[in-house]
């Protein structure tokens, strides 16, 4: 089971199966093995041996259990792993036991381990967001024309659409996917440098059986060793980063519009979700919480990627070690909010009634803008904004609808007369420009 | 077993026990239980219901899986706990089973249960700090007149003593360790406060029950519940997170005289720790990289403390939720830091011939501040630099000893001759002040 | 002025001041010229030369750009202070001259000059903070029993007072307040190591010129220099995160409360205040900005500091001149935050009549909670959570008054008829207990 | 003058100055100019209109204090500016008073005015790090050959060239500038849309206004404004981050090689740069300070863009004022990183003697690996890894080289003669592979 009790809470199976424990042991035996394998390409070791090898490299062979409490005194967990695929190995030849993590250090494991991990893992992220951002295109078609209150420093602002909003939701969330595929497809890269990442001890056999590793493998073979060079991986951790902060973005709309004074849309209900120990009427936005939080939590982890790259000479001290826990935590907890936010996004409960009400009931001061537009070309910016906001104060403070505080006014009449006015207010004009603008963005991911 | 492989390496068992999932199960139905306590201690419900209540809280009763699976869905694990809970009380006594909870809102069972989780294993690693400050403290003892070189800017710098360097090493832990039991103590309050915080449906019985619930538990009970005031748990992590800082300072200073061009201390060989997959002569400091490693994690895990701290209104979204994992991973990796460098200071290698050669080979320079602020006193500040620094040059640019350098100047010898050159530079010139300082600095802690 | 357009914006200039060039250099040389006096009291110079150096350090004689551009290429600003300072007291005497900066490294005279400005700087921010706990000690008085919504989750929950939620803000920044006072204690202590901590260079005087120095700058003598020992500081930092995390959360309520669906309170209009470019009805709550924008940066902050903890030997590398602008940063930012939300605070206006309309609007729902409650006391708690769960949907769905679906319900009735229930789920039921909370909160910190 | 007396220690003026008030302010009426300029494009106000406004936009005309003082009360700096802009203009031309700003919201100004600083500061930084980038190259091209000792967990360890170390420099710069570049072409889009993103204001001349903006100012037109997605700005800000991190790993395996007992590679001197105030000795490598420092700096800034990403619904509150400082901030400190860095690669003094006699010192023990490695062949791994563990351990303990330690052992000589082994522990051994290796990663970069 997960090391807490809410693990499958904050994250998506999927992806976190591919760091426990036996998942993490298998990974590094498949390195192993590939490495054996490779160096019988090579023509460095005999093909026989490398069959040995590779038959040996089963994790239900191997207790974690056992590996995990070796690796606390011999520093990591490829020293204990080794020790045990050589017996293995020698139970069935003891040449072959000889060919056993030839050429290779503990840090080559382990990071090429992390790199087939992260090869299994993060395509599932990309996969979630992917289905996120589907969500989000089917919301911005279906609500296109929808008009709703737009809002800005939490406050009612000029109107916008829920398409619109939605549009903006899907194009940040394909951006975040994107970013994830590139930056994931330049980690794809072996480590393999040996103890100091010259291959010294392979000599001449050095590049074949790097590039051999790499076809094995299904990864690319860097010119160098990166055992200090930590770019590739902190850009993926940026690129999960800030998806965390797009999914977060998305899951903080949401909630704030399923406020019981607002309620224009909602995580759809499910039975046995979201209800209150202490109180029954409730229905909280799970899935909301846990993107938010992923999103509070990935900065910390980024910064911890960052914070690790100084790391000294040709292998590090500490900041190797910082990464080991940090790097698969935030691909969850990535993972959890995207799995959150596209179940969310495509259950997503719209009220369409209730946008128009609060619209409605914002008394026509959303429009101040336009209105403040419209007079500006016929009275110059300065008195055109004067005298609108002095109507919205008084509307304001007299609780009267903004156009009849405007209509009331003989100087803006003499520009605009009040069957203009009612045109400018009208939820619906921007019905066709909001249309083209969302058009515009699915379009610019085919998602129309 | 550990969520990872390497949890054994980064972690101390005795800390990190209280959160397995068990346990944590079990700090939560002790909160109910204690709540049905103190609700009858209050008389608000019988003494027999609380009995059945407390009966039915042994956490081996209930499946952390299923408790797992059910909160994933229902959003927090307090919700399926309370479930269980109530079918096992109801088994006995139907009426109980309508006291379970009572007045309690999910939130004041995790935040309680975490806070017993504190209580639990805070004080283990003040202990671990109290080990290293010892250690530190007999290092500076037995060290105090030991001369080694300073170093400054990675540079090598005016002589001090080891015992200097361990004494500062010592003081910097203990207060690490006053500020946790401070820190520690403010943090350990009930958290009770109902749906919203008021305790509304427990009515007039709310403050005693409060009251009798902090003395069941041995908590303070604060002025007001605190769902979205964090600051105590923060404060804590800050508390840790300096710990970390300080250990990660020590750690650093001990790989660094570790190095092999250095050699003047070393963390104590042990069979099988330390070794390298690829380099059989290696020796690698593996405390110093738990050390490093817990220094560069801990940042990143106090900042998501604070970022998670402005929670909206009475009870918090994402911001709570992302504290979850947060803080005992920060508890956890600071009591592994701890052990880590308890252990190494209690059995560190101090290389006093090697300290010696090393000052002895930097050829007099490091006592250029000495000289220089001796030629003060008789030629003025800006002169004697400036003949010091030049001095400096030629004796490094000619491999010369600087005092030869010095002395073979007429103007240097004319105020300081050749007798009071050597007494400056003699690396025991410091011994009586430096004990008398390392003994302050033991006296202030009662460690001398 | 400030070196952003905005710096007025985002900061206080009271505490701000502190950290301008010139106010810098003139606090370098306050440490420089107290070190002479102590070194005069210590007999170690003559008191004419601690005049005359005494009387040089003054900063209107120093050009900030200078020394600034000096410092690019020496490493840090003390070099070529100290180079101008010695070429002032020159001018008067050229004994004296010899007897600047005796004894002292750059970075004693930096972190001394650093310990002045926070205790000029911090004083500040702790007086806006009791400010705006006073502010609130007035809003929880004034408003013990003013009932509203409670919200949880972002989600209307049972009600409260609004006096409750003042109380609980006036605590925590009280809290905050404290924190910061007992940090800032800490941490005002004298730095004076000379090169290497040991104070080697002033043979006997080290001990009595140390004294004495503190005793002139009004400071505590630490035990041993801090130069890479930096916990006191970081201690400063995290009270400064925790405090602007504080006023975070404060800030995230007002600015929730000022919603146009809540209307319940908002930062009072200024003329010429938190305007739009673009929309003339817009009223934006500035101050909530400054402070939760204070809440965002601040974790950065303080996990920089964290970061540049492990410092080498006995003066770092990078790991010091990482805190420069940092510390600086964070004091600053926590003024600005403490200033806009004391005075949101001091002029909050509350719509005593929104907070019950909202209430109401929310058809009963908000008892469910009390409802629940009462009757589990007669039904068992999980029949009467389902009954009161399944009232609550009906009532939602089909928009009628909560209270009128649990009186049609004949099991509810059974046990709590129509009157109490009438009885149970009034806004002013609270009064009484949430008067005597608030009390009880005020009075903790004698602000009742 | 910079902001801080240290403000050119830390920075490269030539990217910090595109971020001073008045540059500031120019950018933003750059944009507001240009906007005139797009609407006169798109037709929708008259060219002599347009210019006007243009005319009207030079810095000169404005005070930076006036407008820092007013935005403090009004929220931003266009509000103040726009009105400064609107009388300068009506001066002019009245009617012309009323086309300024026309559609745009403030945010438009200060987000479009932030890329256009990017625009012109980043590509200074991404020259800088060709520049290290070059200097590395020339290391590696100049040492491919030369030996050295590598280093792991700060442990001597198997050998290297110094040649493949700059190589693993040089490689991680030009991805660290090519991810800049890549970010920065992502991030240069023009802001503009309104109150609320849809440009409602303009009716039908949105897009030709849009279309032409972009044009005007040679940036690219988004779908979508992004006031509240933020991540192209994060992005940009995570490469900046991870820059630093490769940076601050560079000025590390500089600073750790200058250590005093290493001598290998230091900072070249430079007349009064890196002195000490109390030690006339020092040589302080400055340029690894200030990398070092950014290093340690940037994950808190990245982390604090991170946190700032999820912004509530049109235009957020907080979260966007969190970015105003820390973007500039970590531009600067990354350009302030690369000068120093790019300056002491170009100037480092390489000692290729000492690096030949720190190996030879290390008594043969750095080609354990090697050694092991081919007795592995003869023997399988498992003895052959005890028996050379066994040969350094006696090495070590008895100070005997450790060829003689191996030749003394018959069974390793059964397999490998003295001849044999003398080759394998030649320190030149790996010049042929190395020089092979330094030039394919060149070849990659075409710094062949």
């Amino acid at each position: 089971m997960s090391a807490a009790l809410h693990g499958l809470l904050f994250e998506d199976p999927e992806v976190s199966r591919w760091f426990e424990p036996a998942a993490h042991v298998q990974f590094m035996l498949d390195v192993e093995a590939a490495l054996a394998d490779a160096e019988a390409d090579a023509g460095l070791i005999s093909p026989e041996h490398a069959t040995s090898i590779r038959e040996a490299a089963r994790a239900e062979r191997y207790s974690c259990e056992a590996i995990a409490a070796q690796a606390a005194s011999a520093g990591n967990a490829v020293i204990p792993l080794v020790r045990e695929l050589t017996a293995h190995v020698e139970e069935k030849s003891k040449d072959a036991a000889g060919d056993v993590h030839r050429g290779a250090t503990s840090q080559d494991i382990i990071d090429t381990a992390l790199v087939l991990q992260l090869k299994h893992a993060v395509p599932v992220v990309q996969s979630t967001l992917d289905r996120a951002a589907a969500a989000a295109a089917a919301l911005a078609r279906r609500h296109a024309e929808t008009p709703m209150l737009g809002r800005t420093w939490l406050q009612q602002a000029s109107p916008i659409t829920f398409g619109i909003k939605a549009a903006g939701w899907m194009d940040a969330t394909e951006r975040a996917r994107m970013r994830i595929a590139v930056a994931l497809s330049r980690a794809l890269v072996v480590q393999f440098g040996g103890a100091t990442g010259t291959l010294a001890s392979l000599g001449t056999h050095a590049s074949a059986v790097s590039a051999a590793l790499g076809k094995r493998l299904e990864l690319d073979v860097p010119p160098l060793a990166w055992h200090t060079q930590r770019d590739r991986l902190v850009e993926l951790a940026c690129a999960l980063g800030v998806a965390c902060g797009t999914l977060g973005k998305i899951a903080r709309d949401v909630a704030l519009l399923a406020q019981g004074e607002v309620r224009e849309a909602s995580e759809a209900p499910v039975q046995g979700r979201g209800g209150s120990s202490s109180m029954p009427q409730k229905q909280n936005p799970v899935a909301s919480a846990v993107a938010i939080a992923a999103a509070i939590r990935a900065p910390g982890l980024v910064s911890t990627m960052l914070s690790a790259m100084p790391q000294e000479h040709e292998r590090g001290l500490g900041g190797w070690h910082a990464e080991w826990d940090v790097l698969p935590e935030l691909v969850k907890i990535t993972g959890g909010a995207a799995r959150a936010m596209a179940h969310a996004l495509e259950s997503l409960v719209v009220n369409v009634d209730r946008m128009r009400e609060n619209l409605e009931a914002a008394n026509g001061l959303p429009f101040a803008e336009i209105v403040a537009s419209a007079l500006t070309e016929r009275m110059g910016r300065a008195p055109a904004h004067a005298r609108v906001e002095n109507a919205a104060r008084v509307s304001t403070r007299e609780g009267r609808a903004f156009l009849d505080v405007l209509a009331s006014d003989p100087d803006i009449v003499a520009h605009i007369d009040r069957e203009k006015l009612d045109a400018l207010v009208s939820p619906d004009r921007q019905a066709g420009t909001a249309r083209a603008l969302v058009h515009h963005v699915l379009a610019h991911w085919n998602r129309g």
